[in-house]
């Protein structure tokens, strides 16, 4: 389930440290892989940072097309983000590997995971040097989703298979806790 | 309660995206602000990244030193977050406002905050055009600490007082939660 965010909002869906899966596409080939290294950079227009590893697939297909997608799990795919971490997408379409569907983004042709709660849509800054020295990637969102039944402009988390994560190390993850309203 | 933590192991204090407050000082001012938009950038040695708008009066004491430290606060002191979110170092000492006392750093001179539970000592990366076009300072993680209660190289909550925080927007933070172990 997905409806637009507006873009002036769309740092929300990440301004909680949850950890994402990164899509991209170029041409036929398509990849997913997970990345808690991940920030909003600024409100309006937004913008994010992530850290993609020069090693990866993933890297390549951001390169060679410009996009990606911060797409954000929720506990109900957990154990699909910890095999997304294990594989690598040169050894086949890692998406069928790890049972995950997809669906089209609105403005890049990176597929959008279902089973995520929000999803960023993303192209990339020309920030050659970032990149090289330091494998970080400055992009402005373009088109940003949130799952209703968990983002109205807030985040509203009842049920726990639709909780955001936040990875650790070791194969663990912390769920988003309760909220905590304190008086300022 | 603050004991060292091996710098290798340092990027998990913030890898699951907790509410930051960076600390600064020179000369004979300080100050502190609450951050979301931190995140490691690398393993080995530490980096992380932050942002810190050209309007703040820690910017300018950053700038000036070439140090920060990034303080992850619980919940036991989430009023005080707040506080310091809704206040500005130019009106005066804001540790002393919001209540909040310090003790010294190893390798810094910007004071570390009492009632976190991990502390990032850094010092920045010299990337001018980054801080000028993007508000966004790399940094090397010098040293860290991190309360041995919650912390022993991997973190388990157990005291609600002692969650870290996850900020969302309005004055709401989220805690973080329970701990999800998944079948890879």
């Amino acid at each position: 389930m997905h409806r637009s965010v507006e873009l002036e909002k769309a740092y929300r869906l990440l301004n909680h440290g949850p950890v994402t899966l990164v899509t991209s596409a170029h041409g036929t080939a398509r990849n997913v892989m997970a990345a808690s290294w991940a920030m909003p950079l600024d409100f309006d227009p937004p913008k994010v940072a992530v850290v993609i590893d020069k090693t990866t697939w993933t890297r390549a297909l951001i390169e060679a097309s410009g996009e990606f997608a911060l797409n954000i799990p929720a506990r109900q795919i957990a154990a699909a983000v910890l095999e997304v971490g294990n594989r690598s997408g040169r050894d086949g379409d890692k998406f069928a590997a790890c049972q995950l569907t997809t669906f089209a983004a609105e403005k890049i042709a990176a597929p959008l995971v279902e089973g995520c709660v929000a999803w960023l849509e993303c192209k990339i800054i020309d920030e050659v040097h970032q990149q090289q020295s330091y494998d970080l990637f400055l992009a402005e969102v373009v088109a940003a989703h949130a799952d209703p039944r968990v983002f109205d402009g807030h985040w509203h988390f009842a049920d726990d298979a639709l909780r955001t994560l936040h990875y650790v190390a070791g194969g663990a993850f912390f769920q988003t806790g309760a909220e905590c309203v304190v008086q300022g």
